[in-house]
């Protein structure tokens, strides 16, 4: 039997002309076909027939950068410089992480992610089997890899263990449905050169995605320069890390040249416009990236510098922020911002199955509830979409077929028990904090 | 018999510490009294007593710059030119504007402006009776002005007529508790110098602010200096303009020596941050404002410019641009847009006792819900109010004592009305915009 799904509006993807009273077919995990709700119930004899009325069902959201464990640290210290924030508050409580706490401030980060539409998303942290055991149970889809970098980590401990750690988890999670894994350098201030080559070498071995932090900020460009007398697209071109494996993360500082280098050798960019505008590091050149039609995924960023997991909010950052900086509204659109955030973002994370609503494609979507105050009237779903839509708004979610969340009820985890548990992990931390003679 | 309100946080103002556990006490329309729940209980014999649990109480949000009516007309046109907007769309269809659709736009951003925790606000539009019939059955505070200029108005006709009501206006509010009148010409360039003078006689006449879009776009600057060899600033200040009646809206492109001026001479400045950067008009220097002690309000301009009405979103953006901008997460904090966004904000607007949560305030409150999701935990009752609350997560309202808003329940409004009303202008406006071959 199939699902039939229609709603008064759906953006099949940021190419095509929203339908109006159109519908999708599903059979199992794919959508098979699609067209005017009438026509396909007619052709469709032994169906199920979902009608979600006045919504836009739409691909589900890719968040192609975060750290969600950290939505347990979230607002524990703001409007510091960004070292003083990560000596003084994040490191320190860092070297006490516990499993429980990744697993429980993940589950928190997917919560937030179900209700913003996200269905899908790629995490660098600590006590990485904790995130993929709220992922599995979760129902979400996600690329994920354990932080890699030369000083002894509050998980693995020394590097040699987390190469270990690395090559077990792509070797256990190579055929899975809904999670890939990621060989992840963390930078290249806090990797030699030595371990990003091991990296990138782990990444061809097993044809996996190497995900890494790239040109954040000015003083890392400095801090590398000063290592090692290069840049660091130098070192990681010099290397051969520069190809269709490489996500490379924030490129805020990246200049025209090592945009192109990156662009002809096919390699991916993450974009995260709200964690670099709030930690301080300035604004990525997007508009010149995409003109070289290098493929730009979308992120948050951790919830400890952002404050959130919105990718509407996202969205409609990128957006604005390129129009005001450049002076001139036509510079990037409703779409551009849209297909960042969907199909681009799933190829980025190595599901390129996903991300339209179109036959062929994995049935992963989300639904925006158009009963909400902010969403009248509805001349145009895509634009109310970017740039009127609100996390929270999101009544229903699917991946892979399955209701994850249904009439606003995620169906694969219990809300109530999650924010208990993060309020003991708040008081544990603070407990910590006070017993350290932290700043707080 | 006085009220007592206690919740787990409150945010008296900007200046103040947030408090555990605490309360306020209202009488009437005001506070006069605040402490620890206990104490206070133990005080007041007759007394209400209302626990909100788990919230936050904090000042109603002041949006101190919009054109409420043009909810209507949210999404119409995107991604576009200012001029090609206005041109194509925005202006044919405010030639053909009707009463009835002022005054449903205005009640459909009011909803709005109660869920995102807003209690005052300011407005300029046309027809402004009807945004004023809205204001007074809502319950919320605002100051408003009809858009004066130089051509024929679809509201009022010839340019004296529009005078004659802002005069009729003025008389006719004098004393109302809740709405204040403005003397509003529209721009330097819609409206001649001689209007503007008119305008400030007049606001000094009947002590009343004057509310004027002021430096929005290089091209604006262009135009006027094209027409009378000056620049905005210089006009308004020859004509004596700048002073402490002055509410100028958006100083995009302010220099230095402006700021200095408009700060001297007292007048205010309304900051909108998301409008400047949709129609990439630019971003204006908020910071280099603040140095000069200039008081400087938050607006989120029209919502077919925004395209929302929600001042939390607002606050952030403006913390978070300025920080990148500047490549420095210390260059404006939290507590600078959150006073911008209450205390600030109804200073401008002339509601000088309101906007702080302490004794001899008017008691106007909002209330935000710490069981949603991206509010987990609560280390800093600030910053998750500017940098994870979300439009939606306000519980509860209350202005002049009186609760506007109730467990999500809006007391002064059908809500349901609002939006089936909004439905059928939908219509009409699209039947318009197809009968004039307009580009839709």
């Amino acid at each position: 039997m199939v699902k039939i799904i229609s709603a008064k509006w759906i953006l099949f993807s940021s190419e095509e002309r929203p339908l109006k009273n159109g519908c999708i077919v599903i059979e199992k995990d794919r959508i098979i076909d699609l067209g005017l709700k009438e026509e396909i119930i007619s052709k469709y004899e032994n169906s199920e027939v979902i009608d979600l009325g006045n919504k836009i069902l739409f691909p589900g959201l890719v968040n192609a950068h975060t750290h969600a464990p950290m939505s347990i640290f979230r607002g524990i210290a703001e409007d510091l410089p960004l070292m003083v924030w990560l000596k003084n508050y994040i490191f320190p409580i860092e070297a006490k992480l516990k499993e429980e706490w990744v697993y429980w401030g993940t589950k928190l980060s997917i919560i937030e992610m179900i209700k913003s539409g996200i269905t899908m998303f790629c995490d660098m942290y600590l006590f990485e089997k904790e995130v993929i055991r709220a992922v599995e149970e979760s129902g979400l889809k996600a690329l994920v890899g354990e932080g890699i970098f030369d000083f002894p980590s509050p998980s693995y401990g020394p590097l040699e263990k987390g190469f270990e750690l690395t090559k077990e988890l792509l070797k256990n999670f190579k055929n899975h449905p809904r999670i890939k894994i990621a060989v992840s350098p963390h930078t290249l201030y806090t990797c030699s050169p030595e371990t990003v080559k091991k990296c990138i070498k782990l990444s061809e071995k097993y044809d996996a995605k190497m995900h890494i932090h790239l040109c954040e900020t000015k003083e890392e460009i400095e801090e590398v320069k000063r290592k090692y007398g290069k840049k660091p697209v130098e070192i990681l071109k010099e290397l051969g890390g520069i190809n269709e494996n490489l996500i490379a993360v924030h490129c805020v500082k990246l200049d025209e040249k090592e945009i192109e280098l990156m662009a002809n050798h096919k390699a991916s960019i993450v974009h995260c416009p709200e964690s670099n505008l709030k930690l301080g590091s300035g604004i990525a050149p997007l508009t010149e990236m995409l003109k070289t039609g290098i493929k730009v995924g979308l992120g948050t960023d951790g919830p400890a510098s952002n404050n959130d997991l919105d990718m509407f909010s996202e969205m409609r950052t990128a957006c604005l922020i390129q129009k005001g900086l450049k002076e001139d509204p036509t510079v990037i659109k409703a779409e551009d911002v849209f297909k960042m955030a969907t199909f681009w973002g799933a190829e980025i994370l190595g599901f390129s199955d996903t991300g339209k609503l179109l036959p062929g494609y994995k049935a992963d979507l989300a639904v925006l509830d158009l009963s909400h105050y902010s969403l009248q009237p509805d001349y145009n779903p895509l634009a109310l979409l970017v740039y009127s839509a609100k996390s929270g708004f999101i009544s229903d979610l699917m991946i892979d077929g399955n209701w994850i969340m249904r009439n606003y009820k995620i169906i694969s985890i219990n809300e109530e028990e999650v924010i208990e548990k993060v309020k003991v992990i708040k008081k544990e931390i603070l407990l910590l904090l006070s017993q350290n003679n932290y700043l707080f």
